[in-house]
């Protein structure tokens, strides 16, 4: 998607660490017409699939995982990172080791938001070492529902974990690829 | 907006402690047709304000804010709650103490996203005790932003913050009021 691409030159900043700041538009403070043309680019994309819901995890995924309900007219679903007051006790789980915070969390969906009759996409703003999709995949798989795919919007290619996932045949659609990152930038897969 | 209060009396759980769990449409697992709704009533109502951005705090305001933002046509931005590695240390911070958790907790916003031309709309789902748009009015009020009002899905009109911030002259829409909540379900406001 060359508008990701070129809202990433102008707007995103590189950090220490290869972290990608995108906050201005995709993450803390959200784009909205922006988010709308990732969501209807999510559903032209999963278009001859029958996608009966949307997951994520909150809360970075869940502006893009919205937006993609919308444009998909499916209900949109966030996994819970901590446990919830509100949250019923019926829950699938699965643990999430996350590098950007150098610690282990669970993420919970309760059970009534899917079903063995959900064909699941699942939707979340980064793909970097693939965890998070991972855990979302484990509960789908608890969940006995059928999984269409992943769309995220920007893919550290660099890390490896996108290529690894399609190497198992899961489908991966990533707006924008990242192949290199540097002081100076970033590098775009061609 | 009937169309809220007739999918709390079909789809809302009251449970123990005033508690209304509405996780199966607005946010847990949103409706994503019917948020859009809620995005352009909100919109509907402050059309004649010239609102320049949304502000939410994570995670269960996202989605409204993001629907709000896409019928306005203005960004939206959530406060985080905890410090993040990817957080600006240059936030505007206040402390809101949830009842529901029993605990005090910090929301941030990236100075960047906020400034003294900023006409701002909070939206969230809940309006109960006012403690998170308290917070969040501080924040606008330290970037030297104006506030157009808050717009709230559900209001617990029985807590009475809402009437207390009407009475201080600020615009609190809520699409839906219920005055009592008892085992049998819930009583709207006239």
């Amino acid at each position: 998607m060359k508008a990701l691409e070129q809202k990433i030159l102008t707007e995103g900043k590189v950090l220490p660490g290869n972290v990608l700041k995108v906050g201005s538009f995709l993450n803390q403070q959200m784009d909205s017409d922006f988010i709308m043309e990732i969501g209807l680019e999510i559903a032209r994309l999963y278009a001859a699939e029958k996608i009966t819901k949307v997951l994520t995890v909150e809360s970075s995924g869940i502006a893009l995982a919205v937006a993609a309900g919308i444009a998909l007219h499916v209900p949109s679903v966030f996994a819970k990172k901590h446990k919830s007051a509100n949250l019923s006790k019926e829950v699938y789980t699965a643990s999430v080791y996350s590098f950007t915070h150098g610690e282990t969390y669970e993420i919970a969906v309760a059970k009534e938001y899917l079903s063995k009759e959900d064909t699941v996409l699942i939707v979340d703003d980064f793909l970097a070492n693939g965890n998070a999709l991972r855990g979302l995949m484990q509960i789908i798989k608890e969940a006995g529902a059928g999984l269409a795919g992943c769309a995220v919007a920007i893919e550290k290619g660099f890390q490896g974990a996108g290529d690894e996932l399609r190497a198992q045949g899961i489908r991966i659609e990533s707006l924008a690829i990242i192949d290199g990152m540097s002081d100076g930038g970033v590098t775009f897969r061609a």
